[in-house]
């Protein structure tokens, strides 16, 4: 069995490796796969966007666990999801939501079995007292419905409008990775598909037209350019320099395609 | 087996990649988790707490190693130490010592079974040359007391001095975490227990007197605030921001709690 | 099995995750290590440099995927070269050439076997899609003759001259570690033995004269030092503090030895 870990803990404390710890004495054989610890801090979309870009690429049966958790020790309750390949749990505050965007959805519980709880529960550490130990527990075969509660509603992050207008599309940034490049919420479906491959496509983010390419280096280098990215969504980019620094792109900067 | 790794060893040179090549290749089966690599360079401190913090979430019998060793190459000796819990790796500079803290010792040795050793040992790296050999061939099965001689002492850090007052007790921040919380060397036991759940105790900590609560969301947005925190000790944070930096808070910044 | 990766993907984003995902999928049974993501984006040397002191030391069989790729989607091949020891997958840009430059290569190939690839192939993430699966169905036990055509060249990058003089040698930095050691490419075999051990070779490196010691305790605190490193190259320290920093010392910078 895999578990991944998606949380805001980042890498300079001992969290994560007192989750694992937890995870391995509960579950020996499951192996344990980090996603990212470097979401920025209470930074839910940023963690419900890499738990979707992620998720999708591990096997069946993957249990993830994200925890970005700004309300922890809160009233906010703790929630596992079940799909049909795959086991989301974490926080009840949208972290979540954007893996499963697009899924079917066939159970939802909250984890309020206290008998998987580890004693004592902190205020402020549910990642190591709630989520690690019921990964492990599923993973080690426990039953879904052990878990807690089933419930019908969970908290939705909204995915940023796209707005499709006449020989036009608007979006904005939803990502900016470690190269620079800045991911948006245009998905291919929304360019007409023979100009995907032909070009013609321009796109306008943070004022410099960049022309939908194919790769890279399609441009010269230190040239801004487009291209459908790995994550199925339009990106802006500039060969071999850094987009975001350089055109001053935050997430949510609006992003404008033109054919 | 499990073997943990805590080191000041960062993530952007093969350092910790080379000591996993070396246990693989002597005990393949052996699982290895990273607690850390960011412990501050040579910062022994910050390595003994993370070990102490982070050691008592794994299973009985899993085989710990922290290099932060400034003294690496010199005569300082190399040791492990068992418990009846774990065994502990490291340099004889107090890194290993607030993790056994509270713990009975059973048996101390030094690394000098040179059979044992990765030739030639390097002057700079014993974390590759000795510490991970060690801690893979006991997770292989050999016996604790192949490792080297027996000896009675090792370097011990002080833990920082708790005073207890009238009314008031007195300590030390030891951690500053990821989220910019500041945690005391003050744990639950030197409080009035029926005020830790009521109330009515006051921290002060970088001029700003914090109430204890029970978790961030008891106070404002960016309100101060005190809490038990999941390490057992007391911790100084804001609701969603960062108390040390906003406080100019370090590692040694007294803490002063009155009720 | 074991599979390596040597990356510049950062930790940040979902990178080395996907992968990991992908991996499992295919060879769920093979561990996969993490040697570095954190190449300076598109640094063939430093990440040619790293894979070359980390891989020596995995067990025989390792399969090592190294990905910095600033040519993702170009004309530029994906490889696999096989050594007596090793397997070694990536871009063919010289980032695997010098982890093999004292090796005898068995056989090099073209990975075009597409029925290896993650269907569909993107234009910038060949890590996930080409090199992953490539790597895992190797480790999974396939031969090695099916991931695509045998090929006689690939490109192999420059180690960087080192000119031996009269009682001096010349050489440059090659890589400033975590602690702002600069390693450089002068290896033991360039100096007199005799005075390895004995001292009374003499290093300059950003002006400050530093005596060739055996470990960085050798000298005192905040004093400069040079000595042969756990990589079997000359490097240049400062006891206690960052040698690169305080020196103005990058990769390249000349290095000079006499005695």
């Amino acid at each position: 069995m895999l578990i991944t870990l998606t949380t805001d803990f980042g890498t300079s404390d001992w969290f994560t490796g007192s989750m694992k710890g937890v995870i391995s004495g509960i579950s020996p054989a499951t192996r344990i796969i980090d996603i990212t610890h470097q979401v920025p801090p209470g930074n839910l979309v940023d963690g419900a966007f890499t738990l979707a870009a992620s998720s999708p690429y591990f096997p069946a049966g993957t249990i993830h666990i994200a925890v970005v958790d700004p309300g922890v020790g809160s009233a906010r309750r703790a929630i596992t999801l079940r799909t049909r390949s795959a086991i989301f749990i974490g926080p009840d505050n949208g972290v979540l939501s954007w893996a499963v965007r697009e899924q079917q959805i066939e159970e939802v519980r909250i984890l309020n079995n206290e008998d998987w709880f580890l004693e004592p529960v902190s205020r402020t550490f549910h990642g190591r007292d709630i989520f690690a130990p019921a990964a492990a527990r599923l993973a080690a075969g426990a039953r879904f419905d052990e878990a807690g509660d089933t419930i019908e509603d969970f908290v939705r992050l909204p995915w940023p409008e796209v707005t499709e207008g006449d020989h036009e599309v608007r979006g904005e940034v939803v990502h900016i990775d470690r190269f620079g490049n800045a991911i948006s919420n245009l998905p291919a479906s929304v360019f007409p598909g023979e100009l995907l491959d032909s070009g013609g496509i321009t796109i306008m983010c943070g004022g410099r037209p960049a022309p939908l390419r194919h790769s890279y280096t399609d441009v010269h280098l230190g040239k801004p350019l487009a291209l459908m990215g790995s994550s199925g969504l339009l990106e802006l980019a500039i060969n071999g320099d850094d987009f975001a620094e350089q055109n001053g792109i935050e997430v949510g900067s609006p992003v404008r395609a033109k054919w």
